[in-house]
């Protein structure tokens, strides 16, 4: 049984179904961290139910398709997380780059705020404007290094994230700056996406140098990845592209459902 | 007498009017760079005057407004530079962040590549995109480093520039990313800005946590900038909005003729 | 056997396949025309195949069907022709407006050029940009008058089409402008549109006074219409829009081919 | 003494200013019309002053200079009003084109509506969105019908006035339909609007068949027209474009405090 949950009520209405034996695949930011206090400090509340954090799978199909698989209780990530972690994962699990001093910084279309109606996403205030916003603290970001730690042997990671509005309806382009770290290469790098993606239907990996443009991935649930090394400062600069309307939480969930019920992965979506 | 030449021509023009006397505002890239090797390696070709580089000004008003009263051969810095220079100098010049490891992660709207006609600036490939482009080695990136080095006593800086497209005519935001010095704190920023800034006509700052938008400086010769200091990682995340058509190299033009005649610097400007 | 073929060269490729029995589906405009001097004056050249003209069927499946079904050369209408037909031949079939003094606005997106290189198509010449062109003699025109004329037992029509250009990727919106008939009213014109499309899959017709968006019909095939009686000039203003890259030529080619074939019409196209 | 008031309560305040013996500018909608009946159809309301409307001059100076040099109560119209009132009056008053049957079919920026908070103004609503809206009896038509009735000697007049709205911040064009008189022709055309705006400095008229694009018009005071004869229907098709955040009553206002002032008109403007 599939259930897709609003947030904030999510964890209420998701403990008895889990308790009653179904799985629930949830799209609201409730069970994606692990840390209780993290929860708090974010989300500004206690966690409504602790004990059920360790069971939750964190649902991003390219890196959990197995746990997903066997999950009861699923946590779909939200766009901007999914744009950083899936660039992001195969260079640190393979030590190509340092977890520390990573930055992230993120463009997206307005419909990133859903559909609220308040003065900044009025058209003119949108069109022809260009904005960081919440470049300190935003709520993704523990999600984003606790995935990360995890991809590094659940070391500490901290980073910056520094989200931007701008003005497309679809989209978000995550650009992402990494320190290389020694033995790194173009072709290590290769080596590793070829490695975690080569076999996803979803995850497109560009060839080096190339960077990747939003308006080929929105309105489909694909993830378009490019990479360039830079020798002058020795950083990796990475960018992943998603459309937020469906390889967010939305189009992920159905993904993980596909997963579950052991169908085309790719059902429903293309 | 006043000249403004277009790129490229502009040092062979420039060179028998500054031998003659005259004093030439430039707006190509020619006079930009002190090193000859950096113009090489950038620009694809020896410089042709390169013993008129030692006297050749960078034209940012706000920061060299005397050298600019005397100078004969004034090089005016485009948009991206100025966006990312005058947010930037007070900070490394009062010791508060170290020069090294700074980021930069620019947007542009289109007209920042000027009225060039070509595929990938036809409305159907530009609206609805976002796009990182040249992730390394940007022509603009030498000056830029070159400013920032003069902040910090000639120390070499490197740092990273990468420039976005994204769907706007005019306007352009630098995202930039610092590590704090120990001592730095908002308040000795603010101080820093202020000292630098506050009898500026052209420069704002916004106050602490506030980031800026480009909309609110589109169709003038202002600079808008904003910072956030994070605790967490132990980094000033600092924004710069100009109008790429004004702020860039013609407003600034203006600006640095109306130092030279004596007269009010916003003339012709507001 | 199904083909579509480019501007230009169509007719040329067209007549051995016809003559060889294979069925041929054209998108360029070639064969939509049954006059040869008005494809002179409108194409500037002579008829290539002036004898295939009147076996050739206008392909737009709402109206015709059953004659494409039947037919072995189909020459598809384009994006404008689409949305302005498809409101207009229910009026004028059951006589509640007058075929003198048509007017229609219509309003598209940039893609409508497809994807020219050319000045006036670059981003900032679009972006921020209302503008009529053509105002007099579009290449479209003829065709629109042919088919309404047919709609009116092959009385002559002729009526004015002015297209606008506006900055959004896909879509158009052509408002039309009726002198209502005597015994017209909005019921009258509800029956007639529920008579013409309420078994058609991919027009819709919006209730009484409310007008249509393109954004409901972008990335589909549909054609959402609405239509508002004013007393006050006895005119019916109708609008109707389609989605310029998919219910144009394209789309329509993939409608017909699935009569031909006896499938499901919405095949491949939803 | 100059006084800007808001809509609605305009009359109200103006009313004691007036007899006060003090010049007032209203920009609302309150005396723009004579008739209450007309005020009291489209506004909803009793007019609060009848015995005012008289006297009140609508403040459209390309047309009315001296009377608004003399006038005590100035009431300035909007933008549609003036991009559709600037083309059309000289046509009228010269007999070229008949008052019957005049269509006008415009477009404007999101700012037309202000600065609304509403779901229809959200950026993701109105981006890549095309949508006529009041296709009949919009508030602004009894006033744009009241001052052609006025150049053709108080006969009435009544048109068509279909306003969409379309995805850029600041622009109006307004594409118009005429029939033409005998005797008309474009020389014709071409002398009547040179004997009208020639000599304004805000009104500018494009050589024949060329048609405006709003671009040319945004960020200033400029009304732009074009026009085009079109034989085959006998239509004159015209075109006039503002940028409804100046061109509207807010930059009319200060043109008309200008002239009572009896300084350059520009004054403020450029």
């Amino acid at each position: 049984v599939f259930l897709a949950l609003p947030h904030g009520l999510a964890a209420e209405y998701a403990i008895p179904f889990v308790k009653g034996g179904l799985k629930v695949i949830d799209i609201s930011a409730d069970f994606r961290l692990k840390s209780t206090e993290k929860y708090k400090f974010y989300y500004k509340k206690n966690h409504p139910a602790p004990e059920m954090l360790e069971t939750a799978v964190y649902g991003l199909p390219e890196l959990r398709r197995s746990d997903i698989a066997e999950a009861s209780l699923i946590a779909c990530p939200g766009c901007y997380p999914t744009s950083i972690l899936l660039p992001s994962i195969p260079l640190l699990k393979n030590g190509l780059v340092s977890s520390e001093g990573i930055i992230a910084s993120s463009m997206s279309g307005v419909t990133g705020a859903g559909r609220k109606v308040d003065s900044p996403y009025i058209f003119p205030e949108c069109n022809e404007s260009l904005r960081a916003y919440a470049p300190a603290g935003h709520r993704h970001l523990p999600e984003i290094e606790q995935e990360l730690a995890f991809a590094v042997g659940r070391k500490e990671v901290k980073m910056n994230f520094v989200p931007h509005l701008v003005p497309v309806n679809r989209g978000i382009n995550s650009t992402l700056f990494f320190n290389m770290e020694p033995g790194c290469s173009v072709e290590k790098i290769e080596e590793a996406y070829r490695e975690a993606y080569s076999r996803e239907y979803f995850a497109r990996v560009l060839k080096a140098g190339r960077m990747p443009d939003t308006k080929n991935v929105t309105m489909t649930n694909f993830c378009e990845m490019g990479f360039s090394c830079d020798e002058h400062t020795g950083k990796v600069i990475v960018a992943g592209t998603v459309d937020n309307l469906t390889k967010g939480a939305s189009g992920q969930a159905v993904q993980c459902m596909n997963i579950i019920f052991g169908i085309e992965e790719s059902e429903g979506l293309i």
